[in-house]
């Protein structure tokens, strides 16, 4: 089966993003991360900040964890009358189909995963790693503070976990939801790019 | 970090045997999976059938549930004062640590992952693929009726992550308890061979 695109979950310091980034550059297709920020407030009229928070980061998605599945029977002409934290869902989710139409890309979160579902030629990525080596990566990658680091972790693993959970019904980093899952702690990040490009490739 | 020893868990019909089995031979290394019947049934006095039911698939596994951890308290001198189950399960444990000690190995499933937790040149590896496949799998490899095959399955699989849970305290197919997880079906046996074998060797 010949593959397209490659969606990567990740947890918070796994270096997910970084792994998406070098694939995309070995691979010469686009990315798609933080970009999504900005075309999403483009479209939607919001700020960026705002579509970060209310998207994956959404504070709320706990409480409405009941309420799944809403990407399943979402109509998407009705997006202006949503609340703030469904239009966003919506502009990306919409965003996320047609990067995928238009071509070979990398998505790094935003359930792309379970958005593209019905495709066939996505490969589906996940990306851990223990948390003393994420709690290092951080600190000197991100610039979080010592202190906090653990905390930062924790707390935007859970809001990933709410929001995958909000969209999709299901278990964010579950195995039966991914092609390939890997330790990137362990394995290492060059290793990680060899390993997804050889399953990209052949 | 130099790997010796491969463990690999696996949902039933995936093809996690037969990958082992690849491996032992493309890396010349020895092969426990069913070898440990063998063992386990000389060293205990007691019949292969015995030792599989009670091992692994033991119904009994789900009861004890709450009774995690039994691996970690464990005094080995005393095996013979134990129960059936209890008595195989230390034996496994044994025969595990004594097969990691004398040189690089493959072991399929027996929670070798958590027994051999306090080494540090395991790679743990998950595999999996969806239903279906593992169905055709089942019936076309493995000989059982087309009627039998998903129930075969799904009574396999609560039995080794019931045993999982009951000899780890942990979820098995937990995606933070492994450094590579695949999906079989989507990637092809040779291809996780091949994955498998590059992450072993760099």
């Amino acid at each position: 089966m010949s593959k397209k695109i490659i969606t990567i979950g990740r947890q918070c310091g796994s270096g997910g993003h970084t792994i998406g980034k070098a694939l995309a550059e070995k691979l010469n297709i686009p990315l798609y991360d933080r970009e999504f920020l900005e075309e999403i407030s483009k479209r939607s009229g919001l700020s960026e900040d705002v579509v970060e928070q209310e998207g994956e980061y959404s504070s709320a998605n706990k409480v409405f964890n009941t309420a799944t599945g809403f990407y399943r029977n979402y109509d998407m002409k009705d997006k202006a009358s949503l609340p703030l934290r469904e239009q966003i869902n919506a502009y990306q989710m919409e965003y996320i189909k047609e990067v995928a139409s238009q071509g070979p890309c990398v998505i790094v979160g935003r359930c792309a995963d379970f958005v593209l579902r019905d495709r066939n030629d996505c490969l589906n990525v996940f990306i851990r790693s223990d948390l003393d080596k994420r709690v290092c990566r951080v600190i000197e990658e991100h610039r979080v503070p010592d202190e906090e680091a653990e905390m930062h972790i924790k707390d935007r693993d859970r809001k990933r976990a709410d929001h995958y959970k909000y969209i999709t019904g299901q278990v964010w980093g579950d195995v039966n939801n991914y092609h390939i899952c890997l330790d990137s702690g362990f394995l290492g990040l060059d290793a990680c790019i060899e390993l997804i490009v050889k399953c990209y490739t052949e």
